[in-house]
């Protein structure tokens, strides 16, 4: 089992506690397992103490000997439940006022109960600054991406055999699921956004690819349940239709996330064009991402190329359904930063993890298009993901 | 697509209307998606408002069309975001002060906006009410449970063919998700805890039966990575030894949860003695369980079995393994009450579900035992899932 690089962790916790000392806090108290993960390499249950200077402290609630094993982190101590912090951070001479908690995610009651514990601590939202840390990645991230992307595309060659007129998409969607375990995805898709969630893949042929959900993204589909409403049904896969897959997959905690457009037979010209503009926004985006280059820019620049052809009202979603970007970060989580939206201000930096998504929408007819994975470094863009640019045909 | 029946829904808010006036609340805002499905048969993107009397309003913000397929509710009302809320209310003439809220899994920050725009409110917990609500199940619910079992039961009978000597624990998960997903598996089994999450199955071999993980069960497993850290490995799968799958299936948001232990060849004596008692305890679960009887009891009669036979050190895992209970509820999320847990006070009613899962957990060597789905009727208890209790051989 490949564990998390004692250095990675390091370079997190220091650039935290800067960010701890620029906003006045003594330290910040991390729960929320992908937080963990990050700054201490396990998800097991457990409060990791950040102070704003010196060594985390991070309280083990079950699991300590494999804690020991997966995280790098010097002060490892078993604790019995939440009243024993106290204790734990006077042992160590830390006295902090201000801290820092995840209020992006952490339930009322369990904020609540901090509350009571520590009735002198003034509590400070700190999700964002975590969200802008986990925004650039390492060359060790990045990697692990890669290796998502590999299963990814072996996925997309596989499934390729393996599709065949009549199928249901919930059938080509566990076969989906099939290969990935297989090769070793680490079994969830986590995304940061409440109430919103995942399935590993969508499948969406035909007018299914135009189906909006709750879901925030170009593509919904129907599912096969209200209870999840979004994704593959028992729908039979026919002749010259699109076939929509979105394809995510974990490895070592990262996540990659492709959209590739598969038809059996042809598919009729209006939605070829609309494929052939995604590739085009792909290649337009190659060119005009860089660092510097501030996400709302580049997002009104990709709309312009659009707005040019006539196909804007399918572009991203049609109705209620058209999303309000059209690329976003991705990492631990599938919904990270930055966003490539309009009032979304950020400037691109070296070592941010694009997914950019111009798809196409059509009523009836289904989604075309194609999303892939970019990393922003100082030369430029970098492609992630691998299989080809195009339509694939079965 | 199968939707909510509207008299389950009736019922559903009629019953919690009741509990409403009886804790002086004016109504209760409804915004977790799993809660928002069982009020309102939906889980597009709104929140729902639950007055002590008269009729619910859905507030959608999203997929409105598609909330109109799916909720019987008469009050559906498209929104642009939480601030209008009030004006809805006003509309409506509700005028409530106190005001429940799901404080068990609502984020801080969506608290503290809600705080904001609704200062005059007084806000209350009401997650303890829906999940005792959600206890009891109907014909309905118990219904889609069975479908779940059915599932279930064809995924055991197909794997059992499938596994071979050599092959990993990840390729045997991929292929119950494959399995899963063909015939409607919904794609995710939702958990109510925070941090807490599930992979569709555990398949765990030989040693990694006996792995602890932060999950709040009585295995967990290595997984491949830290970053999930339960289930499947890429060990390879030997002779003679125990093969443990937990096996989740969700139909229209019920789920369904059995564990099975599999072999190729035999288990040692030590641990069919232990499968032998599991059964055992199976059986003393059918003859004591019954409407009035305290979980608690339930679960001190079958520890006072196991402690009678010198296995006690193995039974629900081993050292920080071991799990506090041996039963569960389960419906719309696979940690619901009742929990047959020492200190569980609540009585055994008609209607609820519960997963009895009495593991032997013995290190380096793994886990034997099987978990299957009760329900509790007037007339004592009966078997939702199918499958033979007892070794699978293969």
């Amino acid at each position: 089992m490949e564990l998390v690089p004692e250095s990675e962790i390091e370079k997190r916790i220091h650039k935290f506690q800067e960010e701890l000392q620029r906003k006045g806090l003594g330290g910040a108290l991390i729960l929320k397992n992908v937080n963990l993960f990050y700054f201490s390499g396990t998800i097991q249950s457990s409060a990791l103490f950040i102070p704003k200077e010196k060594d985390p402290i991070l309280m083990v609630f079950k699991a300590i000997e494999r804690v020991k094993q997966e995280s790098p982190l010097k002060n490892i101590i078993p604790v019995k439940g939440r009243g024993q912090i106290r204790k734990v951070l006077r042992d160590f001479e830390l006295h902090p006022q201000k801290i820092g908690l995840e209020m992006d995610s952490l339930p009322v009651n369990l904020f609540l109960r901090y509350q009571q514990i520590f009735p002198e601590f003034e509590w400070v939202d700190i999700s964002e600054i975590i969200l802008r840390l986990r925004m650039i990645k390492t060359p060790y991230e990045v990697e692990q991406i890669r290796k998502a992307a590999q299963i990814l595309h072996h996925g997309y060659m596989k499934i390729k055999e393996f599709i065949k007129e009549g199928m249901t998409e919930l059938e080509v969607d566990g076969y989906l699921a099939f290969l990935a375990r297989r090769e070793g995805h680490m079994g969830v898709l986590r995304m940061r956004s409440w109430n919103q969630e995942m399935t590993h893949a969508h499948v969406l042929s035909g007018e299914n690819g135009a189906v909006v959900s709750f879901l925030d993204s170009p593509h919904g589909g129907p599912g096969n349940t209200p209870a999840m409403a979004q994704g593959a049904s028992f729908r039979k896969i026919g002749r010259n239709e699109p076939i929509g897959i979105d394809y995510g997959v974990g490895v070592n905690g990262y996540v990659a996330d492709q959209f590739r457009t598969l038809v059996i037979g042809d598919l009729e010209d209006e939605l070829k064009n609309a494929h052939e503009l995604s590739v085009e926004l792909h290649h337009l985006f190659l060119k005009e991402a860089k660092p510097g280059v501030p996400c709302s820019d580049l997002y009104h620049h990709l709309l312009r190329k659009v707005q040019g052809t006539g196909l804007g009202g399918y572009f991203n979603g049609c109705g209620e359904g058209k999303a309000k970007f059209v690329g976003h970060g991705l990492g631990l989580e599938i919904d990270e930063y930055p966003i490539l939206a309009p009032r979304f201000n950020q400037i691109l930096q070296s070592g941010m993890v694009i997914a950019l998504e111009p798809m196409f929408v059509f009523p009836e007819k289904g989604i075309v298009g194609l999303e892939d994975d970019y990393l922003v470094t100082d030369n430029g863009i970098e492609r992630l993901t691998i299989t080809e640019q195009k339509i694939i045909r079965l």
